[in-house]
């Protein structure tokens, strides 16, 4: 056709506007959309066009890369609320959404049905690698969908991932990939918590701990990313308790439509939401420590200007 | 004095033995006892003195190296039982124990009262690395004990250890240091299998999930050490489940007694007891997923000969 190729983003939150640099890095023409006005201010100093909505964002874009928390809010942004039109609508036919929100596979399943219907392709594509790595184009991506979808989406792909694994033809075992990343992920940190407070009552120098457990078999990736938020008290969220809360919490469906067990996932999702009771739930996750730390009395660094 | 530096060792299975080969190959007069004859003639293959029992073997020695299983087993090397005299009633006054056992920190700390009325140094030094590690002299010791021990223990160390931590000057530490490792090691462990088997449930292909998970967030050092034991179906022992079973024991054990809770390791042990209920306690740790399997009737490589 000769024409431009047009990428649309919606969701500019912290993993989104790396998304969105990359595509610019790698000089795709891109409009975005987010509610927050300080998130399309973001990626107007990035060099985006930025849209006044989602399916404005989409309008002829050959590809709509959703960057949103969940399947509810990528179901929105495609199909729209019960009234609107949606960004599936306002998309060049034959284009591609790819879809990066941890959701079930069988939300997936539902979009990519949606899409398909409305002559769309859809790539269950869901990310890991954290901020960092998506402003530098870096990412992990769980890919599933047709070979047209995976065609279709390679710029983008190229743009954004340094390792894509092809996981099946069929939307959702992306979705599965990730869902049994989320179950090791929200495991890990909440044994990283458990571990390090244990160490703190046993009256260890913890940042010595953390010294030694990274050099030793009880080390994991969350353990290393999350405990030094713990040892400096910084609980800014880099990624929330609320976010493994929906997480674990999608794991714990899936064991209930599969009747599988899933004793630990279970364990952890019950922390997080605990410490999401406690009040924490837009904090770090890495704040269960400090919700086991309320309870168990210890003096955590950063915990006594709360008090 | 001008005398050889001798050095006893008891405990030669796979750690131990690994331990004796560095022992001997970095010249130190080695002698050593295990109540099974196969190690005793490994140990002779390696160039051990092979001694008749373990206080034969620490006979004027200035260091003995005790690698058993528990604080039982150590503790009787060390006093012998009821009767006997023990390893410690034999060796050069002024020697070091070095005691590589996994236990609970007040046992380390009674032990270390036992060997200074005799005028014996004690090393808390339990030791992380595999076997591999052990017969490469690469391991990590957590360790604590006074100057004195340290600086009586150090040919040994230079032997063995890649890595020795000097975590304080108080037995106990060091085996405090090593069941918070063991604490994320055995969850971690627990979660491989949990996370694996329910991929497998999902219909995904195990092998891709490795590959995926051990490049993504998920990953931890047991969930990539482990999981290939899952995937060829070979439950050898490298470490067996009643190892596990036994270590978040002590966690068990060691939390109630500190009014801590802990959780995920309370669920993991539980895991682990169930796989040694179901009659693999001696086999490889990566068991827990067979477990699950027989629960949940799925069908893990080398599964089938089993029925």
């Amino acid at each position: 056709m000769g024409q431009v190729f047009t990428v649309a983003i919606v969701g500019l939150g912290s993993m989104g506007i790396g998304v969105a640099q990359s595509l610019l890095r790698a000089g795709l023409a891109t409009s975005g959309y987010d509610p927050a006005a300080t998130s399309l201010a973001r990626f107007a100093d990035a060099g985006g066009r930025v849209a006044p909505g989602a399916t404005e964002a989409a309008r002829d874009a050959d590809a709509a890369v959703v960057v949103v928390v969940n399947a509810a809010q990528t179901e929105s942004v495609l199909f729209g609320d019960a009234t609107g039109a949606g960004a599936v609508s306002a998309m060049r036919p034959g284009g591609v959404v790819l879809s990066a929100a941890t959701m079930a596979p069988l939300d997936a399943r539902r979009l990519a049905q949606r899409c398909d219907a409305a002559g769309i392709h859809y790539l269950d594509a869901p990310i890991s690698g954290g901020a960092a790595r998506a402003a530098s184009g870096e990412l992990t991506v769980m890919a599933s969908g047709s070979p047209a979808a995976f065609a279709r989406a390679e710029p983008v792909l190229a743009a954004v991932a340094q390792t894509v694994y092809r996981l099946g033809d069929e939307p959702g075992v992306g979705s599965c990939f990730k869902m049994v990343n989320q179950l090791l992920a929200g495991v890990h940190i909440a044994a990283a918590c458990e571990a390090i407070t244990f160490a703190k009552r046993l009256g260890l120098d913890i940042d010595k701990v953390f010294e030694v457990i990274t050099a030793s078999a009880g080390n994991s990736w969350m353990f290393e990313n999350r405990v030094p938020h713990i040892l400096t008290g910084d609980y800014n969220p880099a990624s929330a308790v609320d976010i493994f809360a929906k997480d674990l919490g999608i794991v714990a469906d899936m064991g209930r439509a599969e009747k599988f067990p899933t004793p630990l996932a279970a364990n952890a999702l019950q922390m997080f939401l605990m410490t999401s009771a406690a009040g924490m739930g837009r904090d770090d996750d890495a704040s269960v420590a400090r919700m086991i730390a309320m309870i168990t009395g210890l003096d955590l660094p950063g915990m006594q200007q709360q008090t």
